[in-house]
């Protein structure tokens, strides 16, 4: 065991309650990040993450970015930055997180209030946020306070970089940091980012690859207004017509992506990659009880995980401006807006995606001879993303695996994006680690997130024990 | 001119401001029939029209329907059935309205608030319901009180039948009207609607023809919460993807519907009916007012006009469980919804078109291979109807119409559907008329819905006309 882990470990048992407490206030604030009418409430989670910060004796900066685009009247919420220790003796590693959350309502299906941390007799704590990514967030607040209350000395400098709008395509961030590399960030040994999840219940896992995620939205309008569909349905031209047909023209129900193009920018399977597949620790069984069902694309666990890894995928997420509501009405909609995304892989060039997708569209539309009108737009992008695996940062993490949950962790990818590993990597050059702290069953940005007891708290000593490790490490990868 | 008409007239108009008034009242009550949090705002208008009436002289009863089917909680809205005039020298009519309204939220793009009636200088008066159909049922209180006002003796016994639940399939009614038929009913001579729409803006028409509507439900469910696209895109099927192939196979650009055996089911054009379109006071400039584009199916007028009254069309409303709001949201839905309804024509039973509804669906299902689970409803359905134009009950409102608005009425059909027409028809045995008080351009079921002055306080005009012509037309039709 590395020194003075026992005592730092003991003090986080025994500050549970506590660690768990400062979740629920942070739950409690609903920081959503798509939704106008919440960016108060993104603002009063920074000054929440500031203020707890500030408390432990962090230097804390709330650094401003300015009007959001295409919504002048909307400020792009903070990125709390922080540093905490000025030692040149140790090492500085720049850890990042996101402080807003995925959009919730009860009437989505919630079984508790989403903003309400809920803790369950099995030690679930179900809250909008809890697993993405307050939890981890907070796992750094706490593993401070765990070491000044256990008299452990921080081994390490540690500079935090938490933004607000994750959720929305990270705003305004890759300029900040672009910026702040060679400032605030410009001692950062090595980046730590933990906003992901492992692929099981039981086994952590490190992630090397991200997959990117393209957002699109498609619109078509005709009528001026909604019109009653006794009175013109079967003489308007319907937008909903034209729409459900493109939507339907996406993807298939094997996963297999229709525009053309697409899946040709995808790098090819080596042999050698086929190898890594098989000691996954990973199961169907461990998928069915993810989605909780067995309504799975592949039937076996390799092409799943090359599915969920280095493939790209396209969902369609839904249809605004439609009647959505239960019950039924009679309505022909004016204007509708279909959404779906791309998650993107290697070699997969953003703008070649785009423009692939915007052709096949506008080619799909015009084959439908209709006078609606069309207008198709990427809402946002992020890029994919893969490291190496065998750097200091990386084998530091291995040790605290080990050290805190008793086994080797699973070196893996990830089917989410998390576009700003991208960024830390090229404005820092320093490698970048995602160091997960839940499990695949979390729901993140499903009704009833949560984040278990456990991963919450092994966690925090998980993070801990991470930055004794880097501290220990020898320099060369 | 029909005697006493000219001081009813005079009334109308001094009394014009406080009918006005009387319907602002009317649209603040937001008694939204599809939502169940509004049903007790349903409750509260038909408590306002009884005492309207009550207030009046007439008498009033609110007759309960019991329990909503499938909704063991919500109590079905009352009908308000009045009686004025016991006179047996007089004709009894027997006249129909509802006081429900279609939902109505700001966001949904409402320039004004929905419920709070907004008259502007061109003296069209915005409000949900306004033109749908509390105008013209406030339209015979009018009648009623500008009588009494201008001391004319009412010409006929009047009995009203207003319903709360028109905008949700008449859940309850038609078992009212049948028992009722014999018991409250029973002096009828004939029977008048006022819930349907002019043509176009200017001339007014009397309606003989209605469709029906059969209004589905397919539901497409697979994973048991909602998943987050990045982890589980490309290796869970989507009940998106299901859904959008199944709502893009059911009608093409044209409006031709693609199920197999439902055209088969439509009563064949004969010449003589084709001469009777060209007449109409109708042109496709007319349409592209009353949509707000020129985004048509058909080039002409006939065409256009046969689509409406005489083809079935269907239109495909949206979709229930997935994304919907602006921005962006990364999620793969557990369960969706689509929403669809056909409108129905001669001969087209509503059980046959449910049969080959339900067994396309089912087999388009099946050939997707998909491992998600499907459901398939019909939510509510209601008849078409067509009668006879040359009854004294339509000699009488046309020469109602050429009194007011000094023209020979259009005699058309409608696209809409009123099932009730079809159940009074039936459970009186007496003609029905569909006298409309809205202009084509009032947005019935859309946003911005509004009734114009002039026909509001035309129209009140002409339903007491209609009554006085009725009083004097002779019994052989």
């Amino acid at each position: 065991m590395a020194p003075n882990l026992e005592p730092y470990f003991k003090e986080v048992d025994a500050s549970a309650d506590s660690f768990i407490d400062r979740l629920r206030r942070a739950v409690a604030i609903p920081s959503v990040s798509a939704s106008d009418e919440n960016r108060k409430d993104v603002f009063a989670m920074a000054d929440f993450l500031a203020n707890e910060l500030t408390r432990l004796g962090a230097e804390v900066q709330k650094r401003p970015l300015g009007k959001q685009p295409g919504k002048p009247h909307l400020e792009l919420p903070p990125v709390v930055i922080a540093r905490y220790g000025n030692d040149s003796k140790k090492r500085t590693i720049l850890v990042y997180g996101h402080y807003d959350v995925q959009p919730a309502l009860m009437e989505d299906g919630w079984a508790t209030q989403p903003f309400d941390l809920t803790v369950d007799e099995k030690g679930r704590m179900f809250g909008r946020g809890s697993t993405d990514d307050k939890g981890p967030v907070l796992g750094w607040v706490n593993a401070i306070e765990a070491h000044q209350k256990a008299g452990v000395e921080f081994p390490v400098n540690l500079l935090c970089c938490f933004e607000g709008m994750e959720e929305y395509g990270s705003e305004g961030l890759d300029d900040f940091i672009n910026a702040e590399a060679k400032q605030f960030f410009k001692d950062a040994d090595a980046v730590c980012i933990s906003d992901n999840y492992w692929l099981g219940t039981e086994k952590p896992c490190l992630t090397y690859g991200l997959r990117g995620c393209n957002y699109y939205s498609v619109e078509v309008k005709g009528p001026a207004q909604d019109l009653h569909s006794g009175v013109f349905g079967g003489s308007a031209q319907e937008p909903m017509t034209d729409l459900m047909y493109l939507l339907s023209r996406l993807v298939d129900q094997k996963g297999k992506i229709q525009i053309p193009g697409i899946n040709e920018l995808v790098a090819p399977v080596t042999e050698e990659e086929k190898k890594l597949y098989p000691d996954i620790s990973y199961s169907m069984e461990n998928l069915y009880e993810s989605i909780g069902s067995k309504t799975s694309i592949f039937e076996t666990k390799d092409e799943t995980l090359m599915a969920r890894w280095r493939f790209p995928s396209l969902s369609v997420h839904g249809v605004e401006g439609a009647f959505s509501a239960p019950g039924a009405k009679t309505v022909i909609p004016s204007k509708v807006i279909g959404k779906f995304s791309i998650r993107t892989v290697p070699n997969m060039d953003s703008n070649e995606v785009n423009e692939l997708v915007f052709k096949y569209i506008k080619d799909e539309f015009k084959k439908l001879g209709s006078k609606n009108t069309l207008d198709v737009s990427c809402q946002h992008d992020g890029k994919w993303w893969v490291a190496s695996p065998f750097h200091w940062n990386f084998k530091a993490a291995a040790k605290a695996v080990k050290e805190v949950f008793g086994v080797q962790p699973d070196m893996t990818r990830e089917g989410g994006s998390i576009p700003v590993t991208l960024t830390f990597e090229q404005a820092t050059g320093k490698n970048v680690l995602l160091l997960p702290m839940g499990s695949s069953t979390d729901g993140a940005h499903s009704i009833n997130e949560k984040l278990d007891r456990r991963n919450y708290i092994e966690g925090t000593k998980l993070l801990g024990a991470y930055l004794h490790y880097v501290a220990e490490e020898e320099m060369a990868a």
